[in-house]
């Protein structure tokens, strides 16, 4: 019986891929005279994919590969305006409202009074701190853990810190790999709400819907009538 | 009496600052001929500050700030290879191994036998976490704490957390504004240990030396003596 619920926050809670969609839109124009805006993404993705052991999560890493990637691409040509500009786009997207997803601001508060509930994201501390202040939510979660990495180890480690069995745990959130597979992998339960957008790096094979402990559902509103059922 | 002992990372237990600081006499070098040096520091603190509340502590707000403050301060006339190069000095700061203080290898283990030890840090989650695992110190503390601020909210949070009294607990650090101030603000003891060089944001007035439940040494290996008289 399920007494404690995981939400992922980035795209699960409030949107966050679509911010990096849209300032990866503006990048790319930004770009297009120096290079065919086709293979931009491609660059930046390995770029980003070479510096995560050393930036991690996280906008400020993305900012700093944004820059690289647009002097390798340019070949040292283009200008330090045009790098504050890239600079700039970034500063946005920190600066970016948080914008919670449907049936959010109904549901969460509604499921703390029957649930404890605990925010489990990953990312940037500081950010991910000032977003979660920003959605005025912070007040429903009885934890906020905020991790480097979401792995088995990391959800074992958070689990045991309060107390939570698996049998009576189940993570919600839009990453398969990232917040359901290592749950159902230690024998907690998940529910997949998939974002319209998904960060390459976060790829992974559909898990059959005939798993146990595992549901795919649309939007958050579905969450509560399947609790009891998991 | 003192039962935890929380111990700050940077510059308390392995150096920190001279690394920001051998990166700054290389950024001033490679400005000198657009700038004169000393008026660098000041432009890049301005813009550090100005920046603060977007990125929080760590090195890769240091790096887009010195990107920034280089466009700056050249109007633009800075080379896009040029500014690679100061994107390659914080990816150096990143990749810097861990140098411990002198003492910690040796105080930090037997304190581990009689007390329990709390690692309190603030900064960059995934640079903190890369450099707890290299210090080799990570299987001593009992917990590791990475904040984004060290106020007494923070302190009060962490303690409670852990179920941790302010009559058993001291706090063991470098700055005085971060580690200690807060900490006997809430009741706790606090022992300084100064770092050679201390980043100007971390100011703070010198507190008496007759203050009760402070301690000001000079190495680490004068705390296990002092800790019966806090």
């Amino acid at each position: 019986m399920i007494r404690i619920i995981g939400f992922d926050a980035d795209d699960t809670l409030w949107h966050n891929e679509n911010i990096f969609e849209r300032a990866q839109e503006r990048y790319r124009r930004l770009l297009a005279k120096y290079h065919p805006a086709a293979e931009v993404d491609v660059a930046l993705f390995a770029t980003e994919m070479r510096n995560f052991k050393r930036y991690g999560y996280g906008v400020k890493g993305f900012m700093l590969s944004t820059v690289e990637t647009a002097i390798e691409l340019t070949k040292g040509e283009i200008s330090a305006r045009e790098i504050r500009e890239i600079i700039a786009l970034g500063q946005e997207m920190l600066a970016h409202p948080v914008e919670l997803l449907p049936d959010v601001a109904a549901v969460v508060p509604a499921l703390a009074r029957d649930y404890r509930l605990l925010l489990i994201t990953k990312g940037d501390l500081h950010h991910q701190e000032s977003k979660i202040a920003a959605s005025g939510l912070a007040a429903h979660f009885s934890a906020v853990e905020i991790l480097s990495e979401k792995d088995g180890a990391a959800y074992e480690r958070v689990l045991r810190r309060h107390g939570v069995a698996l049998a009576e745990f189940v993570m919600v959130g839009n990453s398969l790999k990232s917040d359901i597979l290592p749950v159902l992998a230690l024998g907690g339960a998940g529910v997949h709400i998939p974002y319209h957008i998904l960060w390459q790096h976060e790829h992974a094979e559909p898990v059959p819907q005939d798993t146990p402990r595992f549901r795919c559902i649309e939007r958050l509103a579905e969450l509560p009538a399947l609790l009891s059922g998991l």
